[in-house]
C-alpha cells in the first residue's frame, strides 16, 4: 500500500485542472490563477512558438515565423557580404533570423492563445544541432561585425553543412589510431556535422575568423544567451555534438595531433559552464522582454535539441521507450539506467535526454525524404490524375493502393539508404537498392517496399540496442509521418513492438514548454512534468502476429542485403563506394572536358 | 589476279541491276525482265508481306494485316467455344488468322509494289516459334473440328504460352538425371515454351486432343503446308524447338520415363521429313494462288523463324557476325564452323541459320520491354509535359537527357532481369535490381542505367561465346531499338565491338524474301543471296576506347551482382527465388482470405 502511494504522481503546484495521461490536449476552462509557459522550436527554415498551460499541457495558441534568409547554400544572401559565392555542401544561416522568431512568433502565439502575458512563468527553446556560430566574448556573431560580413566562415553553420567531411575523416582516423575511449560513445564515428569538424574547418580555411572567435557556440545556446544574457552550454549538445564525455573533451594532445594550431580549441573556444536539461539558464532580460512581450525576469531554460525535447512531449522518458521522430529523416531517442556502447548509434550522453539517465540517440538519414523522392520522380502522370480526381495527395493515393496488398505480394525488398545510412552503419556513401522489380511491378508496390525498408531500418536499430543490452519495449512515434496509418501498422508489425503516437502535433515546441515549466519550478523534474503535460496514445497500433511472421521472412532478406552491401568485408560488396568514386571521377573528367571545350 | 576474280560475287541469273553491299534498298528502275519474291513475316499480333526485287533486294511494297483474334489469354474468343475461360499463363491463337494474312496482306503488298503478279517467282515465310498446333493427318487444325472447338488444347499454343513450366521442369530434371547428351546443346535447359513441354501438357491435360492429333505442327511449317500442300519440318524449328539433334529426337525410353503415354510422341506425332533452310518445300497450290493472287506453281520455301531469317536480311551470315534482333526482347543468332557447348545459350543447331554451318541462338528476355515498363510506370508527369512541349516521345526525351551524362555520372548499376534471364542464366524467376539511387537520382539516370544493363547483358552473352571458343567479331543490330543512337553507342562501347545496323526496316520479311529467291533458284544459297539482297551499314558505331574503359569498371560491378543474385551457390543470394515464393504464398493466402471474407 505504501509502495502504491509512493508511485502516484507527485503533487504539482498551481495545477488548475485534472491531469490526463492519454489526451491532455483538450482545453479545460482556465482558472484565474492559471499559469503558462512558452516553448519555441527552431527548425531548419522557421521557428514555431506555442503557449502551453502548465497545469495540463494544453496548447492554447501558436505561431510560426519563417527565417527571412532561410538556408544560404549558394551564396551569402545578406548584408555587405551579399553575393559572396559558397562552395558545394555548404549550408549557412543568419543569426538575426532567430531573433526575428522571438520578436514575431512569440507575441503572435501569446495573442493567439488569448492569455495575459503576465501569466507566463517561463520560456524554453529547442534547436537543430549541431548548428554553430563563432561569436565574440559577449556573444556577438562574427557575421555581424562589418569586417567579417563577407566571410562565409563567420556565419552560422547549419546542421546540414557537410563541407567538413575531410576534417571529420581525420578526427575519426586519429581517434581510432590512438584508441581514444570517447569514440565508442559515438558508435565509432563522429559526424562531419559536429562541432569539432566544423571548428577545425574554420581554423584551416579561415584562420582570421578562427582567431577572432571567442566561442564556437551552438545556436541552441546562443538563443538562450540572447534571451537571458548568460552563456550556458546545454548538456545535450555538449554531449552529442561537442564530444563532452565523463566531464571532459578530447585532449589537447589529440587536438594538436590533428593540427598544431587546433591544440587549444577546447580551452580557448569551447569550454564553458554546462547546464542540465530542465534547469534555468537565467532570467529574461529587459531587452528580450521587449522583443517577446513577456515579463522580464521569468526563467529561461537551458537550451535543448528538437529531437530530444520530443520524448517528454510524448511522455516517453522512461527506459525502454524509444521515441522515433519521423519526418524527412528519423531520429530515435531513448533513455536507460545503463551505459552501453551500442554499435552504430549516434551517441550516448549522461543526461542527454533527461537528467539522471543515459540518453541514447540513433537515426535514419532518409525516411520521408525517400518517399518524397519516389513520389516526385518515379510516379507517372496517370497516378497524379487519379489522385487528383479522388482529391488525394499522391502519397495518400499510393498508400491507399499499397494498403490493398498482402505482405510480400509485391515480390520486392529494398534498402532505405537513398540518403546514406546513419545507424547502424554510419556510412553516407551508401545508397538505395530495390531488388525484385518485374515488368508487372506497379508504382504503389515499389512505394510499399520503400515504406517497409524504412521499418526494417528501424528494426535493425532496435535489434542493435537489444543486442547491446539496452532493451526497447515500446516504439513511440512523433513527427509528420505518424499520419500514415499503413506506415504505422507496418512499423508495429515489422518491429513486433506496441506502437504509441504522440498526441501533440507540435511535439518539439511542447517539449520545450515542458522544460520551461520545470525550469520555472512548476514540476520537480522533466519526467514528472512530461507525465502531466506530455501525452501519447498508447498502443495506437499493435503488431499482428501472423503479419509479423511474414515480415520476418522479408526482414531476413533485408538483413542479408544490408550486410552484403553495407558492411565492409571480403565476402561483401563495396559496390556503392565504388559507384561513388566512379561518379566523382566521371564528373571531374566531364568538367575537365567542358573546360577544354570552353 | 585469279584469286581476286574468284572472290567476286557469283553471277546471279535474272539480275537486272547492280548489286550493292551497303545500301541496296533504293529502287532502281525495273527492267522488263525483273523478277520478284514475296516474304511474309508472321509476328505475335500481325503478319507483314513485302515484295522484293530478286536482283538487288529492293523492297518495292509491303502490307500488314492484324490477326483478327490477336492473342487469346483469358478465354477462347471465337467460334462455338467462345467464352471458355483459360487458366493463367495461357496464350492461344486461331490458325485461320494466319490464312487471313495470305489473303489480305500479300495481294495488298503486290498492289502497293506496282509489279505484275506473274513476275513473282517464289514466296517464303517466317514465324514466331515455338508456336505449335495439333492437326489431323491432312493438316486440319483440331480447333477447326466442331467437336474440339471449345477445347483450349485444340488451338495454337503461341510461343509465349507459359503454362507448361511443370512439364519443362520434369523434362530438364530427367534429362540431367539420365545424362542425355542433347541437353547441353540447349545450354543445359529446355524451355517451357518449346515443343516437348507443350506436347506433354496436351497429353496430360487433354488426352482426347492428344489422341486425336496426328501431328503437333510448328505454325512456321503449317503455313507452308497451307501454301504448297506439303508438310515439311524446317531444320530451324526442329532443331531449336523440337530437340532434333544429330538426326534424332529424345528416345522412346526417355519419353516413357516422363509419362508412359508419351513414349510414342516422336514417332506418332512429331517425326516427319526435315527441310533445309532455303530449300523449296513445294509449289503454290491453286487454292493458295487464289488467296494470294500469285501464280500457281511458284516455289514455296521451307519455313523459318523470324529471328533467324533476319541474319541474312542484314547480310550477316558469316561466322563471328552476331546478329542481335533488338525489340521488346533481344534474340542473338550467329553461325560458326565449329560445334561448341556454350554455357547458357538457347541452342546450337546444324543448319539452324544457314545450311552448312552451325547456328547458335541466345537471348535476353527483356530489353525494350524494360525501357517501356520504366517509361510508362516510373517517369513523372513533369517529364511527360516537357516531352510533349518538345514534340518528343518520352523515350526520346529521356534518351536526350541521358545522353548529356558522362559514363558513371549517375552512380548506378542495374540488372536487366525484369522479365527474367534467358541467357546465360536461363532463369525466369530472376528479377530486376537497381543499386545506387539517391535522393538526387533523376529518371533519366535510372533510364540510362537500364539501357546500360541490357548492354552488359549482351556483353555477358558475347563473353560466354568467346569463352567456349566461338569468337564474336561484329555485332549486327536489327529491330526497332537500332533507332536509339545513344543505346547503339552504349552497346558498341560496352562490348568493344564494331556495331553494324541492318539497312532494312522490315528485316524478317526481307529475310524470308531472300529464302524465297534461293528456293526459286535465283541464287545458289542463302549466304550468296544475302550478300546481294541483304545489307547492313558496317561500323555504324565503333567503340570509343576511353569510354569503353570506363564501362569496364561498371561492367565489373554488373558481373559481381550478376553472379551474386543469379548463380546458385553458397556465397550467392537466392533472394529473387525466395521473393517469388513469398509472393506466391502471399497471393494464395490473400485469395484464401478473400474467400473467407466473401
Amino acid at each position: 500500500m505504501t509502495a502504491f502511494s509512493e508511485q502516484t504522481p507527485p503533487q504539482v503546484p498551481d495545477m488548475s485542472g485534472p491531469a490526463s495521461d492519454a489526451v491532455p490536449r483538450s482545453g479545460g476552462g482556465d482558472g484565474d490563477d492559471a499559469q503558462y509557459v512558452i516553448g519555441v522550436d527552431f527548425g531548419t527554415l522557421s521557428g514555431r512558438a506555442v503557449v502551453v498551460r502548465v497545469s495540463d499541457g494544453a496548447e492554447l495558441g501558436s505561431a510560426v515565423h519563417d527565417f527571412p534568409n532561410a538556408v544560404m547554400d549558394r551564396e551569402i544572401g545578406v548584408g555587405p557580404g551579399a553575393g559572396s559565392a559558397l562552395p558545394p555542401d555548404w549550408a549557412l544561416q543568419v543569426p538575426g533570423d532567430y531573433v526575428d522568431v522571438l520578436t514575431h512568433a512569440v507575441p503572435a502565439a501569446v495573442s493567439a492563445a488569448g492569455v495575459a502575458a503576465d501569466r507566463v512563468i517561463g520560456i524554453a527553446t529547442d534547436f537543430t544541432a549541431c548548428t554553430v556560430l563563432p561569436t565574440t566574448a559577449d556573444g556577438t556573431p562574427l557575421s555581424e561585425l562589418p569586417e567579417f560580413a563577407d566571410r562565409p566562415h563567420a556565419y552560422v553553420k547549419l546542421w546540414k553543412h557537410h563541407a567538413a567531411q575531410g576534417q571529420a575523416d581525420r578526427i575519426n582516423a586519429l581517434a581510432h589510431e590512438r584508441g581514444e575511449p570517447w569514440i565508442n560513445r559515438y558508435g565509432g564515428l563522429i559526424s562531419s556535422e559536429w562541432q569539432f569538424a566544423k571548428g577545425l574547418q574554420i581554423l584551416e580555411e579561415d584562420p582570421d575568423v578562427y582567431a577572432a572567435m571567442d566561442h564556437l557556440v551552438e545556436a541552441a545556446d546562443w538563443i538562450v544567451w540572447r534571451l537571458c544574457g548568460t552563456y550556458v552550454r546545454n548538456a545535450c549538445c555538449a554531449g552529442y555534438k561537442g564530444i563532452y564525455q565523463d566531464g571532459s573533451h578530447p585532449s589537447k594532445d589529440f587536438l594538436a595531433s590533428l593540427n598544431p594550431d587546433f591544440a587549444d580549441f577546447v580551452t580557448d573556444k569551447l569550454e564553458h559552464r554546462i547546464g542540465q536539461l530542465g534547469d534555468g539558464a537565467g532570467r529574461l532580460t529587459d531587452e528580450a522582454a521587449g522583443w517577446t512581450g513577456l515579463p522580464a525576469g521569468i526563467v529561461v531554460a537551458v537550451g535543448n535539441v528538437d529531437a530530444h525535447v520530443t520524448a517528454p512531449a510524448a511522455d516517453a522518458c522512461e527506459p525502454g521507450q524509444m521515441t522515433a521522430i519521423m519526418g524527412t529523416s528519423t531520429c530515435h531517442v531513448m533513455t536507460s539506467e545503463e551505459l552501453a556502447e551500442v554499435p552504430g548509434m549516434c551517441g550516448v550522453v549522461d543526461g542527454g535526454i533527461v537528467a539522471g539517465l543515459w540518453g541514447y540517440e540513433a537515426g535514419q538519414s532518409g525516411v520521408g525524404d525517400i518517399f518524397g523522392w519516389f513520389t516526385s520522380t518515379a510516379v507517372p502522370a496517370a497516378y497524379e490524375r487519379a489522385a487528383d480526381e479522388r482529391g488525394l495527395s499522391l502519397h495518400e493515393y499510393l498508400t491507399e493502393l499499397a494498403a490493398g496488398q498482402q505482405v510480400g505480394e509485391h515480390g520486392l525488398v529494398a534498402l532505405d539508404w537513398h540518403s546514406g545510412n546513419r545507424s547502424v552503419l554510419v556510412d553516407h556513401e551508401l545508397s538505395g537498392v530495390v531488388v525484385g522489380q518485374t515488368l508487372a511491378t506497379r508504382p504503389e508496390e515499389t512505394y510499399r517496399a520503400l515504406l517497409e525498408a524504412t521499418a526494417f531500418g528501424t528494426r535493425t536499430i532496435v535489434e542493435s540496442f537489444r543486442g547491446a543490452g539496452v532493451p526497447v519495449t515500446e516504439l513511440v512515434v512523433a513527427g509528420g509521418l505518424l499520419q500514415n496509418k499503413l506506415l504505422m501498422q507496418i512499423y508495429a508489425d515489422v518491429t513486433r513492438l506496441p506502437l504509441s503516437t504522440i498526441v501533440s502535433s507540435q511535439g518539439p515546441a511542447l517539449g520545450s514548454a515542458i522544460h520551461a515549466a520545470v525550469a520555472a519550478g512548476a514540476y520537480p523534474d522533466v519526467r514528472t512534468a512530461a507525465s502531466v503535460m506530455g501525452g501519447r496514445t498508447a498502443e495506437a497500433y499493435v503488431p499482428d502476429d501472423a503479419t509479423a511472421a511474414r515480415y520476418d521472412a522479408l526482414y531476413a532478406e533485408y538483413q542479408t542485403l544490408h550486410d552484403y552491401f553495407g558492411r565492409p568485408g571480403d565476402d561483401n560488396n563495396q559496390v556503392m563506394h565504388r559507384l561513388r568514386a566512379i561518379r566523382r571521377e566521371s564528373t571531374r573528367s566531364g568538367a575537365a572536358s567542358a573546360e577544354v571545350a570552353g
